[in-house]
């Protein structure tokens, strides 16, 4: 992939909006690319949740342009001897903690056989000059962002590797006729999404759906089809399977956390 | 209108900042305009709230520069028959779905006597390719809004409409030497907006402001001209009737919400 | 300083990201320079915290290009006396109002001898054409920043002032072997920010950290050194002292608040 001539460049992390950590960090970005484009894809995954910015971070990168390099900081080992990385994969390039965030992207990209270069960062040339041993996403994350965006080749940011750390992504468990899952995320609107896709789901309008003790009777097309407050399951934007209560809020309503079994069988 | 050689958009929804859902949108629009400038609204309008977002969108719009598309998106009724849309009012465009969000915007537009132009989105060439039942925001109104914004004319987006839903915004009453309005929206800061306009209140310095059982004597100048933890009546930056507490949160210390009713008198 | 050849300016204020302030401050910027580029340094700033504000605001300026400038909101005397004001300190410029916000600014440019001056915004052609009375952030910070950007000079800006009002920033007591100090920030994350210099602290290794009746003996490199739910001390990336729950919220964990004393031992 070539840089595109706008160099965008998205940020994805669990720094919260209130302390300024990541407009320092489009400051740290304008000082080397004045004319970058960058967006804010999320601060607000919860604190130190790789699982979450991976999954978060997955559902996002592909619609911006080729040659977008997207920036993830959740980094509990920030500062201790986890590697600092960069990537080509596809058609984009990422920069991220070596902790596993990267795993549900490169698992897609490795599925549709697209090229895949890592590096290790390690060549500090290409780095704030001062860097903090808490605050990589500013001093060492951001810079290389922008480099990256600049043209810089990944091979002068550091050195080639092959073994980047994966995250365990929970997979759903095959029944006689249907899967056993469970909520990976829980979004905004309290919609839970469950790690079963649309292209594994057979039947879809003789389908049950279990969850927290309550079944669902197949699936609705979106949330307008059935009454406020009614439970019910549906294909959510990413295509995998969501639960929803209509205009309210399925997390809250069920009380219930990430991880809940969810049945689906036909 | 002419686009703008820059151009702009601005999003205003109920999408939260978690889970990249208005992120996605810039990628979205920076696919077809690289050098699009978009400003996020706000995406913290509670969930499925059309009043609100309605209102916050008629506070914000008309700051931006001549020939903006603003996209908003509080959309309860998404991949249900509602029709998707996009008008030119006056001196801008707008996209969103068809369920009365427009209404304060249109009705300040209709009362100036400028220009009123209304599509249904129909025409899917100008869509991503995929539409997902549940993301509209993402599949049809950011690509309209980037399209729209490079001066793609209304008439080719989609047939022309004349008759969009409308939303009753609440209106105060008249009283015999004064108004009985209520409480629309309520702010960061819980200061309290009333659906009384300053061009409507006569004698303010002889006013009584009646809300939750207390009183208010007189309209404040600002803030800072009474003792921190004062209940003040204030004129709002909209030029509406505002109550506040100085220093304090005003919902919380009354404890009250949306709908609660205000009397003013002289 | 000149200004750049792209415009750079940032935001920082209390008015929360729902109601669209911060985006009309966007619009207002852009139509005086249509190509700004414009950061979001946060909006999340404690409603009226002007010592938070002012802090959050030094720990961010220095990392964007220089000539940028810098605005911030957290003004609970808005449309009193209090005066709007502008400044050039150091290679930056600043809009605020004079309340005390650029007090950790002034005194880190004072210290480093680098040039100061300071207008009284009384120069309404510059502002727009109609001012809120509590909206000073839209109707007049926001068009002087764009003017300034745009290279209009302080002094036509306003009159010269040199008395800016200066807030009282707590200092750490010397002991006869440390200091004792006191937390003055609290971040995202709850790791709590002391005041108390990383130069200032002699013998690392030997300290006693005392909080809320608990010891914490030596200094960590990083939260990752030691096991998740430990409480630990560690020099934060604005190089002073901080306490934190690795992997966990020091906050909560403790229960305790802005304020709250902090002694250091060696």
């Amino acid at each position: 992939v070539e840089a595109s001539p706008v160099k965008f460049i998205t940020l994805l992390t669990d720094f919260g909006m209130q302390d300024g950590y990541s407009g320092i960090m489009h400051g740290v970005i304008y000082r080397i690319i004045p004319d970058a484009h960058i967006t804010d894809l999320s601060h607000a995954i919860h604190p130190q949740n790789i699982l979450e910015g991976g999954l978060t971070w997955y559902r996002s990168y592909s619609f911006f342009p080729e040659g977008t390099v997207h920036v993830a900081v959740v980094d509990p080992g920030v500062g201790t001897n986890r590697r600092p990385m960069a990537a080509r994969l596809g058609k984009y390039f990422f920069v991220c903690p070596d902790n596993g965030l990267i795993t549900p992207i490169l698992e897609a990209v490795e599925k549709a056989g697209e090229p895949i270069e890592f590096v290790h960062l390690n060549q500090p040339r290409f780095w704030l000059p001062q860097v903090s041993n808490v605050f990589h996403g500013r001093d060492i994350f951001s810079p290389i962002a922008a480099h990256l965006a600049n043209g810089v080749p990944l091979a002068e940011l550091g050195d080639r590797i092959t073994n980047p750390v994966r995250w365990s992504i929970p997979r759903p468990i095959a029944l006689e006729n249907g899967w056993k899952g469970e909520i990976i995320t829980i979004d905004h609107f309290g919609n839970l999404n469950i790690n079963i896709n649309e292209q594994d789901i057979r039947n879809p309008q003789n389908l049950r759906v279990r969850i927290a003790g309550q079944d669902i009777y197949g699936l609705s097309k979106t949330f307008g089809d059935r009454a406020p407050g009614e439970l019910i399951a549906l294909i959510d934007s990413d295509h995998s399977l969501a639960i929803a209560v209509v205009n309210g809020n399925a997390a809250r309503t069920l009380n219930i956390d990430l991880g809940e079994p969810v049945e689906v069988t036909w």
